[in-house]
């Protein structure tokens, strides 16, 4: 990646949405202003959405729609928006019921976009992301997230070990998630209570001052051959299993 | 893709391996032998383990194993196999305790390789495709199954729906998973007695025969926003959530 294109992804806050299920939401969530909308597709059926939406339409030849596309498959049609605003972490910490997400080193935008998706249905409460080591909310992000950068609140932060300690503070439990964890995410005693579930980087898990840091580190069972999960199936099981148990 | 593409796509059993956990686990599980590993750089800690599995390594410059990869990112390392043996089906229906995962309409080669990985890992007995709609094990579906090809058994067969007329023979209960379901996935009354678990494609879901033939609709509860799990994170909350209650 050229140092431009970096710097270009470091800025990237969801101005630019592409893939079918990424714009719909995009177009009905309401959250923020669409301005403009490119089909290729004359009747493509989220034009009347994004008509609603006063977002300006335009149809173009696919070739053209694919030369301003930044994901592999825009799917017919890419969106032009106003910048997500990032929330301010002490917003989320406060939070009594806080249910937080926090990537220590995940810089894989499709494997981002899939815990954001995830998380999102899960009910977390926001996202935690390192301001300098993980990529922004750039198209392909936001398409593996469908939709999910329109409703889950997204913090920027100087680091997750900094993190951990203001959410310490802030009361919450702090949890990693790591294949060498100690208790089973089964078996987790403070699933219902204010946390911020850990998640390490694919390959490497949890840095050692992040770990050092959790109050305690869970692992998902294991009963096969294979030793790991990927980070996205991960933090799917463990979202999922914070959400059971929060309904209960 | 053309027709000869298609055609080579279908036919892949795993003979061509990327990817360093693919290949890292190829060469340890030992269940098939491996005929040559090309690696780009000369230190390669996979070299040992290719040599223990009397494979034959060859060095080549990195342009060269770029072209003779079918994956966007081999990470330095092609390997060359026996194809992988497809299971019978009534091997895996005649399991007594058999959890076995069914794609119906699962075409996208990175989900199919996520599903493969985590139903691994949560201790599933087999994986059943269609032959027909699906893809086969191609470079890209081993590289995301990071290593669970070589021991999760799969089985191709001519249809989903006939397929679970069978399993409801061989006394499996037929549990299908869909947003639409009508029993929550957490309150399985079947999750630890036989089963084949069958997953919808991406989007459209289960099809409508096959959905009529489930004994059970299952859905993974929502507590977002937004309507929808990836089939790859959908799979793993349900897989775990199996192994979960047959671990108790």
């Amino acid at each position: 990646m050229t140092p431009r294109a970096r710097d270009r992804e470091r800025r990237d806050l969801g101005q630019q949405i592409e893939g079918r299920r990424a714009v719909r939401e995009l177009l009905t969530a309401g959250t923020r202003q669409v301005h403009e909308v490119l089909v290729s597709a004359d009747d493509d059926d989220l034009v009347p959405l994004a008509e609603a939406a006063h977002a300006r339409v335009r149809r173009v030849p696919p070739d053209q729609l694919e030369r301003r596309a930044r994901t592999d498959a825009p799917q017919g049609v890419v969106a032009f928006a106003a910048p997500i605003e990032p929330i301010d972490i002490d917003m989320l910490l406060g939070d009594p019921s806080a249910f937080l997400v926090a990537l220590d080193g995940v810089t894989d935008p499709q494997n981002l976009g899939a815990v954001m998706r995830t998380a999102e249905t899960c009910g977390a409460t926001g996202i935690v992301v390192p301001r300098h080591r993980a990529v922004g909310l750039t198209p392909t992000v936001a398409k593996a997230a469908a939709g999910a950068v329109e409703h889950l609140p997204v913090a920027f932060v100087s680091g997750i070990a900094s993190l951990l300690e203001r959410a310490a503070r802030a009361r919450l439990w702090c949890v990693g998630l790591d294949a060498g964890g100690d208790v089973s995410v089964f078996d987790l005693p403070v699933a219902d209570q204010p946390l911020v579930l850990v998640l390490g980087a694919e390959g490497r898990g949890l840095s050692r001052l992040v770990r050092a840091r959790c109050d305690l580190v869970a692992a998902i069972p294991m009963f096969g051959s294979i030793a790991s999960l990927n980070v996205s199936a991960a933090a799917a099981i463990a979202c999922a299993e914070i959400a059971r148990r929060r309904a209960q």
